[in-house]
C-alpha cells in the first residue's frame, strides 16, 4: 500500500495524503483528556477558522461527512418542522433523505443534473412557504461536479424575509479548495470532512457554527446524543470533545492545515482553479463531453460523459486495474454514464497529466 | 509526540499503539470503493469474528464507542418501547441516557459502584415487566473497573421468558482482552471500539450482530440514518460501508488484529489477567484500597481509592505532569476519589512496574 503512487488516486475523496500527513498519522496515542490533546485540538480549530472564514465555533465530530450532515439536520430541526433542501444531485438528495428519516417534512427544490441552484428560485420557495425556517444546500455537488454560488444563495435567503431562515451549507467537497466566507456571506452552519481538501484520512467531520445558529440548536427537538452540538460546544470550551475523538485524524489534520497555511489559501484556490481548467480542457481534447454547466463547473471534481456506447462502470474499473488510475464513477441516475476526475487537495499538474494519459490509453482500446 | 514512551499511557483508552499499528496508520489512501479496500475490510472483519466468538455479522461504523452504543439503541428500539438498562457505572448510565434522548422509557437496574450486576436480579426485572423486550448491559464498566458475568447474565435473560428478550452488550473496554463468546453465551449484539484492546487509534466502532437481532433491527422504528445497521448490512455484503469509512483506522486495526492472532487469544487473556493481578497487588502494596468487588475486578482497568485527604484529580494531574504517567481519574460520583490504572492492549509487566514506581513517588510527596 505504501508504494501506491499518490498521484493516481483521482476520486473525490479520500484524497491523497502528503508525506507530512502520513507521518503525523503514525504518532503515538496520548490521553484525550490531557494538555497535549487540548493543544492539538486548539491548533486544529485555529487552523480551520480562516478556511471557514468564521469567528464562530468550529466543532469536531468523529464521523464521516454524512455524520456531519446528519448532525446539521438533527441539531437545527424539530419534528414536524419544515425544511427547504436545495438539491442539485446525490449529496443534496442525501440531506433530504436524512431529514426524511427523522420525520422532517422536506420541500425539495431540485435542479437538473449538471445545473447549479438558482438563488432567485430559493428566495421564491422561501417566500411561497413562510414555514420553511431552515435551508440546507450543497456548496459543491460531488456527484455532478457543480459548484453552487453560495454567496448569492445566502443573499437570497437573507432577503427572503426578516428574520431570515437558517442557512446550513454542505461544504464537504469544497471547503479548503473553493472559497468560503461563512461570516461575510451569512452562512449559519457549514459542514465539511477531513478527507477532502484538507488532505487527511476520513474520520472527522467539522462543523462551523455561527452565532445565529445557536438559538436554532437550542430549540431543535429532533433526538440526538452522539451528534448533539450542545454537548460538543460544552466540551469545545475546554478544547475537548464529549466522546473519545479520532486522535490520529486530528494529528493528520493538524499537519494538513499546516501545509495549507504554508501554501496560502489564495494560492490553494488558484491551484484548484488551474487544475480544474486543465482537467476540463484535457477531457474535452479526448472527445468527452463535460456534464456541468460551464458557468458552475467545480474546481475540485470534473464530471464528463463517457463516449456513446461505452460502459462507464467497466471503464472506471479498467482504469483502476490496468492503469492504476482511480477515478469516480457515476452515482444514482448517472451510474455507468459518466466518470469523475477529482483535482482536490494534494494534487498538481503532473497528476492531472498522468490521469489524462491513462484515460487516453484506456479509451483507445 | 513520537518520542512519548508508550508504556506511560495507562488510561483505559486510547491505549498505546504497537509500532506495527503506527506504521500501518501511515499508509497512503486508497479508493474506498475499490478492490484493495474490500480486501482490507474482509481481513478486518475476519480478524474480529473469532474475538467476538461469532459466526454472525460484524459491522464497522466510523465513530467512537459512544456512536456504536447509540447505533445499538436506535437499531433495536422503537418509540414508547421499554428497555431494561443494567448499569453498574458511568457507561451503563450513558446507554440509559442515549435511550432516554430518543424517548425510550428506560427501566434502570442499577448496582452499587464497585459491584457487578446480579444475573438473578436481571431475570427478576424481566419477569416483573413482560414489556421489557430489549436488555442493554455493560460487559466491563470502565468507570469502576468491574466486569459483569455476561455468560450468566445472558443465561438469565434467556431463561426469563420464551422467546427471550434481545441482549445487547457494551463490550467497548473488554472485547479482545476479556473473553467473549457471543454466539455460545447468547449475546445478540455486541459493541466495541478500536482504541481499546485492539491497540488501534479511536475512530471505529465495531458491532457484532447475531441472527436473532436482525428481526429487532428490521422492526425498530427509532429514527436513524448514519447509524442505520440495515444500510451497513447491505454494504457489508460487498465488503464495504455505506459512507466513507475511516480507512486509516482500518489499516491500524488490521495490523492490531494481526498482532493479536500472532499472540493468540488465550495468551492475550492470560496476560491481561496476570497484569491485572499485578496491578491490584501493587496498588494494595502502596496502601490503596481497591474499588471493585474482588470477585468481579476487571482485567483491563483497575480502580483504587486515593488515600484519605488526597485530591484525586490533583494526583492524576501531578502524575501526568511530573512523572509522565497518564492514568484515568474518577468519573461521575467518583470524581476526585479514585484513580484508574489501565492494563489493556499493548501492555507488559514493565509498563505496570513503571506505573507503580511513578505512583509510589507521587504518593510519597
Amino acid at each position: 500500500m505504501a508504494s501506491t503512487p499518490t498521484c493516481n488516486l483521482r476520486i473525490p475523496g479520500p484524497t491523497p495524503l502528503p508525506p507530512r500527513v502520513r507521518q503525523a498519522m503514525a504518532e503515538q496515542m496520548i490521553s484525550h483528556r490531557g494538555a497535549d490533546f487540548e493543544a492539538l485540538y486548539r491548533e486544529v480549530v485555529q487552523g480551520l477558522a480562516p478556511i471557514y472564514g468564521t469567528r464562530g465555533d468550529v466543532l469536531l465530530l468523529t464521523a464521516s461527512g454524512t455524520g456531519g450532515l446528519e448532525a446539521s439536520v438533527v441539531n437545527t430541526l424539530s419534528p414536524g418542522q419544515k425544511a427547504l433542501v436545495v438539491t442539485i444531485g446525490v449529496f443534496g438528495d442525501r440531506v433530504a433523505e436524512i431529514a426524511a428519516a427523522y420525520g422532517v417534512p422536506v420541500t425539495r427544490l431540485s435542479f437538473p443534473l449538471g445545473q447549479a441552484a438558482e438563488p432567485e428560485a430559493v428566495r421564491e420557495a422561501l417566500r411561497r412557504d413562510p414555514e420553511l425556517d431552515v435551508v440546507l444546500v450543497t456548496h459543491n455537488e460531488t456527484s455532478t461536479g457543480v459548484t453552487n454560488d453560495i454567496a448569492a444563495i445566502a443573499a437570497a435567503v437573507r432577503s427572503a424575509r426578516d428574520p431570515a431562515p437558517l442557512l446550513v451549507v454542505d461544504a464537504v467537497s469544497s471547503l479548503g479548495a473553493i472559497e468560503m466566507r461563512m461570516d461575510e456571506w451569512g452562512c449559519d452552519m457549514v459542514v465539511t470532512a477531513s478527507q477532502k481538501a484538507c488532505m487527511t484520512p476520513p474520520g472527522l467531520a467539522m462543523i462551523g457554527v455561527g452565532p445565529r445558529a445557536w438559538p436554532w440548536i437550542e430549540r431543535a427537538k429532533l433526538p440526538r446524543f452522539y451528534f448533539d452540538l450542545l454537548a460538543a460546544r460544552k466540551y469545545a470550551g475546554r478544547a475537548n470533545t464529549p466522546y473519545t475523538p479520532a486522535v490520529s485524524a486530528l494529528y493528520g489534520l493538524r499537519a494538513g492545515l499546516e501545509l495549507m497555511r504554508e501554501e496560502g489559501l489564495e494560492a490553494i484556490y488558484a491551484r484548484h482553479r488551474r487544475l480544474a481548467a486543465k482537467t476540463r480542457a484535457g477531457l474535452q481534447a479526448l472527445g468527452l463531453r463535460l456534464l456541468p454547466d460551464p458557468a458552475h463547473a467545480s474546481d475540485t471534481v470534473t464530471a464528463a460523459y463517457v463516449p456513446e456506447g461505452c460502459d462507464g462502470e467497466a471503464l472506471v474499473e479498467r482504469l483502476a486495474r490496468e492503469h492504476g488510475l482511480f477515478v469516480g464513477e457515476g452515482q444514482g441516475k448517472l451510474k455507468g454514464k459518466i466518470l469523475r476526475v477529482a483535482h482536490m487537495g494534494c494534487v498538481d499538474d503532473r497528476d492531472i497529466e498522468e490521469a489524462l494519459v491513462a484515460l487516453e490509453r484506456a479509451l483507445a482500446r
